[in-house]
């Protein structure tokens, strides 16, 4: 998405450590109208899927999903990072290493909120090494629900997280992907249809 | 809001210790239908106040502050509620205690998305004591930047909460007022013109 690419080159900040900051208009502050686009091509990339569910995770993905959640007219249901006393009766649980973070924690849906009736688009801002995406789709496995796909801005695609997910069947469709980034070249884009 | 109200009567449920579940439309599960008439109303209460950035807290107020953004056609700054190697630069803290987690955090901002030059209007989901309010509220005014006021979608108006943020002059205006609730009773709402 040529939009999201540009701003990229422009907003964003290439850091030490294979880090991209794109906290001005993405995962701090968030600029509404980007993500109306963003949610404007999903909906052209995933229509006649059925889609009737957004998954998120918290806390960044919220703002994206539920964006882009009105132009499927569908609920958001964003996953918790860790057991809280406000969600109770049976969860969907999975765990996840972060690398961001550099901890474990366990990913917790309510089984309320995911089942069979269930067409789930998964929807995250950043794919990097693809363990919270793994564990959000181990619960949709789990909940009975049918996975279309996932929708995520950017994809750090010289990180296994896209190659892990598409091998198994899980169509993964990136609005950005990063084939290379260094703090003087900047980031260079993979060309997309 | 005559719609919050009955959407809370229908499927919100009251629990021991002062509880109210609202997980099914609001703060797991999204009803991102219902968010849009709540960023309107947001958008005819803080008509005419210049509003040019809404500030929120993670995880869920992200929903509602970026669907109310796209009425005022401004971006959202959401706060982080413990450091993370994401955020680097100089930052706004502010220390809170939760009372639903139990614990104490830091709320933080990057000072790169607050400052003189904006007009602040914070959203969120709960107002109850009124902490996390209050930690938002102290760093809008350490940033410089002009608070307009608070929207909130559920005010526990029998906590101690908005009594506190008003009584020090913040404009607070909460979609729906719980004046008390139990388990047999359900939920009484305060009146409001």
């Amino acid at each position: 998405m040529r939009l999201l690419e540009e701003r990229i080159r422009k907003d964003g900040h290439v850091k030490a450590g294979n880090v991209l900051k794109v906290d001005s208009f993405l995962n701090h502050q968030m600029d509404i109208d980007l993500f109306q686009e963003m949610g404007k091509e999903f909906a052209r990339i995933f229509e006649g899927c059925g889609v009737n569910k957004i998954l998120t995770i918290e806390a960044s993905g919220i703002g994206i999903a539920c964006v882009t959640a009105q132009f499927f007219h569908c609920p958001v249901v964003f996953a918790k990072k860790s057991q809280s006393k406000n969600i109770d009766g049976e969860v969907f649980t999975s765990r996840v290493e972060s690398f961001t973070h550099n901890r474990v924690y366990d990913v917790i849906v309510s089984q309320k909120f995911l089942g069979p009736q269930d067409r789930v688009l998964i929807i995250d801002d950043f794919l990097a090494k693809g363990n919270a995406l793994m564990g959000l789709c181990e619960i949709v496995k789990r909940s009975g629900a049918f996975l279309v796909g996932a929708g995520i801005a950017v994809e750090k695609g010289f990180q296994e997280g896209g190659r892990r997910l598409r091998s198994q069947g899980i169509r993964v469709e990136s609005l950005a992907i990063i084939d290379r980034m260094d703090e003087e070249e900047g980031v260079v884009f993979r060309p997309q249809p």
